[in-house]
This record gives structure tokens, sequence and C-alpha cells, in this order.
């Protein structure tokens, strides 16, 4: 296949999933990734810096979604109705198929202390981004902070709930009810 | 110097802080650091599992006091007074010492990603130790993970103040404080 292959990124994510999963995260080399994916090592390091990026694409596209997401919201959204607007605008990509990664990445992500180390940088990357997108709409920065972290607490959950519940419940719906479960005990702290 | 130096932690610490700003953080070796401590590189890896490690001792001490003071505050106190509690048993350790300290290892954590990510795999430690904590005292899983997240923004936002202040006011004062403006803020996300 060709190295231009638009949907390259895709292919080595899965690539590297699946291998991950079979002989473990330390025992896999990039060149195995891109081979499995049909593609070469510089192609593999054209879209990820390293071995540990190829697990937290998600990562990075959801710091551009939530933080578009907050600044195109109704100018008079309150801080809580702009992290509601950010997890629906996430739908787009919290898809049944993103699902199925998911479980697989967290078997990955518990057995390896080092790639819990990068899930914890892109994790606090998007709470900066979420802090940087409510600054702009005028929000004081300890609010703004806070709401970064109550929010991706309420992600985080959501993102539990969704790969564990039994009825498929779209990812829009339990982050809508993890911010308001947050919200409603955040009064009484 | 004997090798049993019941103060070896300390001088490892303050030897790799001192080589860290003046030589940079990658440059230093796990060598240096002991020979500039007048110990051994043995006797380093008997403290430290590896160069990152020497960096976040404090981190450790921290977990293990705020859990043992929510354990031990009065039974009927809020969550909110728990990690006014947590607080204030800390100040035992973040003297002015460690404040001169903590300047010195910020100017290495912002020149370095890995050591980043190992403070936020620190960080993330003690925001589940102080959750498991609630969790004793009988709080709801969510609003232990709340309480956790806050308090540790409130830690982060006293500790930015505590090194930056001119009044040089105690790191208890701060952190009150701190909570006490995050806790105002929570009511109205």
């Amino acid at each position: 296949m060709s190295r231009w292959a638009p949907d390259a990124r895709e292919r080595l994510e899965t690539a590297a999933l699946e291998l991950f999963v079979e002989n473990g995260y330390e025992e896999t080399t990039v060149a195995q990734i891109a081979d499995r994916a049909g593609l070469n090592r510089a192609t593999f390091f054209r879209h990820f810096a390293d071995k540990r990026e190829v697990l937290f694409g998600g990562e990075d596209v959801l710091t551009v979604i939530f933080a578009d997401a907050i600044r195109s919201a109704s100018p008079d959204a309150t801080v809580g109705e702009c992290l509601q607007v950010a997890f629906t605008a996430a739908g787009v990509v919290m898809t049944p198929q993103q699902r199925a990664k998911a479980s697989q990445r967290v078997l990955v992500l518990v057995a390896n202390a080092e790639v819990q180390e990068r899930g914890l940088l892109k994790h606090a990357r998007i709470a900066r981004s979420i802090n940087a997108a409510l600054r702009e709409r005028g929000v004081d920065e300890m609010t703004a902070r806070l709401a970064a972290e109550v929010g991706m607490l309420a992600f985080t959950i959501a993102v539990e709930r969704w790969m564990t519940s039994e009825t498929a419940e779209p990812f829009t719906v339990l982050a809508a009810s993890a911010l308001n479960d947050l919200q409603m005990r955040a009064v009484k702290l």
C-alpha cells in the first residue's frame, strides 16, 4: 500500500493497539507496528513522535474539539454550559468503534507506568486547553482552572461509564450526567 | 562520609537539585549526584528508583501526610474541613528551606517533559491517596474523587503563591485561602 495512504494514522493506531494487546507494549517495536499497518517506520514517525504517542491520538483531537466548542459557545453560556457544549462536540469522535479501541487501550495503560505518565501529560494538556478557552471568554483564572479540572474529571468518569455500560448509552449522555453529578457535589464541598 | 549517613536522602536531593540547575537535568548523571553528596551510586539507588525520583521525595512524604491527616480528622468534619486539616498537617514540611528548593525544582521541571510526566504521576498518586482516605470516612465515590481533584488544585495554587509571595506568608495560610477561593467558585460552576 502507498505510504501516502490518507488513513495511515488510523491504521497505525489500530495496528499498534492490536500488537500491544497481543504481545505487550514493551515487546512491540515501531517497525512491527508499521509493518502490521502495511507502512514503513519513517511513515510512523511522520505521524507520531514516539511509540507512546500512537496511543494518544484521540487526546490530541479532543484538545482541539473541546477548545473550539468552548470558544464558539453562546456568549451568555455559563462555565458549566460551556463544558456541556464541549462534551456534546466530543460525541462526534466518541463512536462505538472508538469505544472498542478504548477498552483495548485500558489494558495497555494498566500494565505500563510510562504509558500512564504520557496519558497524564495529555490529560493535563486538555485541561490547559479548556482553561485557555474559558479565559478567552473572560472567565477569571481560578474559575477557569477549577472548571478545567472538574471538566476533565467529568470526562474521565464518563469514559469509564461509557466503556463499562451494558446498555451502550451514547457518550454525550453519560458526560452530561457525570458533569451534573459533580456540579451537585461541588456545591457541598 | 559513611554511606549509612542518616541524612543521605536529603543530601542526595540537595546535590541533585544543585547539579540540575548548574549543568542541566539531562547532562547530570546519578554518579555525579552521589559524588556531590559524598555518597556512592549504590546508596543513591537504595533511596531512589531512578534519576527523576530524586526530585519527588516531597510528594511521597505528602501522600502519607495528607492521608493520615484526613483519617484522623474529627468524625464530623466535612470534606472541605478534611482538606483543610490535610493542608495544616503539610505545614510541617512546607518550610522556608523547602521553599528555596521548590523554586529550583520549578526551573528543572519547566525544561524537561519527562520530569513533568513524573510530576503528574506523583500528583495523581497524592490525589488517589486523598480519595482513598475520604472513602474510608464513608464519603461517596464521586464526592471523594471531586474533593481529591479540587484539593490538589488548591494545593498546586497554594504552592505557586507560596513560591512567588513577597511577604513569605506561611504555606498553611495560603493553602487555606486557595481552598476557600475554589469552594466559593465551585458553587457557581
